[in-house]
């Protein structure tokens, strides 16, 4: 099947028809009708398929005679779930340009000396439960079972329940013993989320690094009151604390040469009438390195307390994730720099967004690809890619899993 | 009943136990429970009671003979439903003093020569529904009939759809040409929103106007983006002009010696790790004349235009509501006086909050007594008055209704 088709059967699936933008989220409707048509390619193309004990999906191509579980295998993917009215891309490019490349593998007659996998992480983007990357964090043992089995929606409703409720046994969530045995590099294509390539006019890039970066939750309590009969010395309206640490995430941001956002804001009771009594904040700051990153969290921190002080509000600052750097290893960006031939001088980049390959680098070698996003807009409605570059993208990826798979195991 | 059983037969409805704070919206379980007490109260008076087409409800006791519809009627009472998370005496507090004043009155021995009403008006907050005072409005003509079918809730539920759900026409919604002739005066009991009578040790008060106030939407739009991925310059995050306006707002109130306060907020796609693309946020204004008012209302819309200017982000101001300034008529305010004998040199307070005596001004005599406040803490589960201070505004009342039904009619 192309890569246009393929793009095409998904793109209505948790589509959003008042915004256009998608409602993809661990769990829901239509997270499970994409897992569903995750299983649907796999099974056209003779491809098992499992879900792990986190809920990560698989899908293998073995080599012929090849018996028992996959072992050192090449995988591909990404996401199937998006942000709150997300683009199209933002994971599912990976996902689709995966069961392409494997379709153009195959069509050139290969037949792989190792397995090949294709793997869509769940709940990638942490839209519903407030933590990033849960399915590949479970698997490496980087977030706690119990921790995860406790998360709740908007609605009060647990990760277990969610689960639970979609037919899943939630005891079973941890560690995955069997990751780093099956895979021996995972490759994730991505759109990128940033203008890097539009402005040098490129298609494609590998990645060198993640940012570190990580997701604070900001309390401010106050009291709740009368907007109308009480008196402006007599309040204490946790929303101008608020107000002040947006403008001073904003500048500190600006000192660090970094990235600090307040995008996501929940305000008790909430009604117009009504001075606050809480306004919780999530603060999403990402920055070049360690150090910096926690120096300007650090400052940020600090001048939201000196806000909160002034106004006689009282303030709580939660960590809720914080991911170190990743440098991705030199040895497979060469390799797919070289499987590109005169792509091989393809651009270098870092990014400053997260993902299950960023998770994966603690455990496996990991490699990322990004095709061009020519407004930069991500996590949005708007996000776009260019059908060439999407088509470019997949080339290049079964160029990749070619590459690795025609190879001796062990190189 | 005394008062204190009648207070305490509604204290659990609609009480969140979680925060303590009540939940009772228009036309919700909790609201629905209310009524059916509202009836029970009347049924064990032997009042007829009627709902009329705006979902107000009302109680009568007739004087002995009387045929036919009520005239001139002496009508005490509040409303029923609560902010998210209000407190227990705000409206409440009036209707229950009703009916203790009814029973009081007529422990007297006292037979009334003119009708005597108890009113609980439909949806005096909008909590749910985003406009006040919704009963009143309707019944007095100033909120017209199609825009309040159309207003939605949170969950998108039409005003027209909740009222059908609850087994209501909403067709039947609009002006009730029998209320002047029904209703010669209207006294509402209410619990202080301020601190006033807690700060010269007065357990009453009796209001002299309510401030112009209203309620304005600012919409700002800017552009949904990966918060990691965009850089600073290429934002246009509308979270930092809403900032920026809040403490806009609050700098324009201290100008103004009024209140201004952004209690409401609705963030798109809210999310931790998304640039908002939309920052909904409710202007709550209140100034003790219509000029301030609207001197203060044009300073903050200008000063945001030029936060959103700044930041690239675009600003659609809209007045959802603006209620001018109600002076409550000197006649009833000294028969109130007179009636309370040495309570007569009882505290005259203007009030910043808005109520539906306030609407009802526009076209009948009204008056309302207010009852201390001790921490001036009102639309949050922390509002509070003394029993005795309770007891003291329903024996008030009872006296004004005394004074009122024994006069000659035309008095």
């Amino acid at each position: 099947m192309t890569f246009d088709a393929l793009w095409a059967s998904i793109l209505e699936v948790g589509r959003e028809p008042a915004t256009g933008g998608y409602r993809r989220f661990a769990w829901n409707p239509a997270d499970l009708t994409l897992r569903e048509w995750f299983s649907g390619c796999a099974a056209e193309r003779g491809m098992a398929v499992e879900e792990d004990r986190n809920g990560n999906l698989w899908a293998w191509w073995l080599p012929p005679g090849w018996t028992g579980d996959p072992e050192d295998a090449f995988v591909t993917g990404s996401h199937l779930d998006s942000v709150p009215d997300g683009g199209a891309y933002d994971g599912p490019l990976g996902v689709v340009s995966a069961f392409a490349a494997v379709d153009t593998v195959r069509a050139r007659g290969i037949v792989p000396s190792r397995p090949v996998g294709i793997a869509a992480f769940s709940d990638e983007e942490g839209a519903r439960f407030g933590v990033a990357c849960v399915g590949s964090q479970l698997s490496t043992g980087a977030l706690a079972p119990a921790r995860a089995l406790a998360l709740r929606d908007a609605d009060g409703i647990t990760l277990a329940e969610a689960m639970a409720a979609a037919g899943r046994d939630p005891a079973h969530l941890g560690p995955d013993p069997t990751l780093t045995a099956r895979v021996g590099a995972y490759v994730e294509l991505h759109v990128e989320q940033g203008r890097a390539l539009d402005l040098v006019d490129r298609p494609l890039a590998v990645a060198s690094s993640i940012w570190p970066h990580g997701r604070w939750l900001f309390t401010f309590t106050g009291e709740a009151n009368h907007a109308g009969a009480t008196r402006l010395v007599d309040r204490r309206d946790p929303m101008l604390a608020f107000a002040s640490s947006v403008h001073t995430a904003r500048h500190a941001a600006e000192l660090h040469g970094a990235v600090a956002t307040f995008g996501k804001i929940r305000v008790l009771p909430n009604g117009a009438n009504a001075i606050p009594s809480e306004v919780a904040a999530w603060l999403d700051a990402r920055a070049a390195d360690e150090d910096t990153l926690t120096r300007m969290v650090a400052r940020i921190s600090a001048e939201a307390r000196d806000h909160a002080a002034c106004d006689r509000v009282g303030l709580r600052v939660e960590a809720e994730s914080v991911t170190p750097i990743v440098e991705f290893p030199q040895g497979p960006r060469d390799r797919i720099a070289r499987a590109l031939g005169e792509l091989g001088d393809i651009p270098v980049l870092p990014t400053a967004a997260g993902h299950d390959a960023g998770i994966l680098s603690a455990v496996l070698p990991t490699a990322m690809l990004f095709v061009r996003n020519p407004t930069g807009i991500s996590h949005s409605p708007e996000e776009f890619a260019l059908p060439d570059d999407c088509r470019a993208g997949a080339a290049a990826l079964a160029e990749v899993m070619a590459d690795w798979v025609t190879a001796e195991p062990d190189s």
